[in-house]
């Protein structure tokens, strides 16, 4: 069985939603944060639970963070990536499959997980994706629309996305030394070379962004109930 | 001031919302289709909307279609872009603009219908498109991850589509010698060498394609009531 860190980013300051750390808002009646920690405390195979929290929310940590050992609090960084490598230093070598999380998708389901944290376990790096549902067009500067890609090769990220502890680890130090160059960590290892895979997301998978996609989720909240 | 057609094929059975014709289904108290045309009928410069309906629908019209002159109803056709071309077949030679709606977004609000319009009555093709939230990747056919196309150059497609007359016409025209070409009108005009660009749609333009998508649609029009 592998021993599994999950590394959860929640330091960014969320523009779109007025200021507000987004991770810290409540979606009926319970935290973003606590709704994505949630589903991996469930497994006996995660062993640390590593959160990268803004500077201010960690001087009072909230009342209603899970009181279980696996959870570590570290500061997140200035960007999303700079937190999650903050949170990596607090992993433990003994870790052997490493999954992030966004704290911005509180809808994560048990299976998505499952399927992800597997094929780590396997040896595989990979993310959740689902199919891309609108036409996406690629435009120029000017907004004319220059190519249209085959929709049937395009997927959406999403999170979790799942490493062998080694693979995450070395990206992030050989990007240590320069600037930033991916957006996340599927993209971080795809760069210095490493294949990555998609595995079946979930459409109801949502990241909350806006507060649109807040209204979203509580809908499809209020419809598995 | 420019003469305008509107196209709303609406001829679909929709699959994925267990086979009843999407545009006709409720939401919020009125149906799909209907809050697709109010937003056209209440300009004064659309001079015609043609709904291109199932067969099945078209035997017995629903009472509450808009007892409007510029209403037309055609039947729709096996796919979309044939529900088009036969909405196109209805529409007068007067008309200088054409443009083409989803039946299937009922939130296009009148700031992103004048948008199309003003830039085809200019001249222009154009689609409304909003910015992808998600990163994209492209697989290859195991599920490897080859490519991640920048962000900042992607546009999620969305409707409306709006075309000079002329521009629409040919395109329909030529296409009508070979077989499905494009995915919507855009894809067609583009795919013989017409420049599209894109306007600026709306992030609550969605299409409702899944029953989360009607959750969504409810409660984005709560929030806007």
């Amino acid at each position: 069985v592998s021993r599994v860190a999950v590394l959860l980013p929640a330091g960014g300051s969320g523009t779109r939603m007025g200021g507000a750390c987004k991770p810290l808002l409540d979606l009926a009646g319970e935290t973003i944060l606590s709704r994505c920690m949630r589903p991996f405390l469930d497994r006996a195979d995660v062993e640390w639970l590593v959160v990268a929290l803004p500077a201010a929310a960690l001087e009072e940590p909230p009342a209603w963070l899970p009181a279980d050992p696996r959870v570590r609090l570290v500061k997140g960084g200035p960007e999303r990536m700079a937190s999650v490598r903050l949170a990596l230093e607090a992993v433990p070598d003994e870790a052997d499959v490493i999954v992030v999380h966004d704290a911005a998708r509180p809808l994560v389901t048990a299976d998505v997980i499952d399927r992800c944290i597997a094929a780590a376990a396997a040896g595989r790096s990979v993310l959740a994706a689902v199919p891309v549902t609108d036409t996406i067009q690629e435009i120029d500067d000017g907004g004319a629309v220059v190519a249209t890609p085959d929709r049937s090769r395009l997927r959406a990220a999403q999170t979790p996305q799942a490493f062998p502890a080694g693979v995450l680890r070395d990206a992030h130090a050989r990007a240590a030394l320069g600037e930033e160059i991916a957006t996340d960590d599927a993209g971080l290892v795809s760069r210095f070379g490493g294949r990555v895979h998609v595995v079946d997301g979930s459409p109801a998978n949502i990241k909350i962004t806006t507060p649109v996609d807040l209204l979203l989720a509580e809908a499809i909240l209020a419809d598995r109930r």
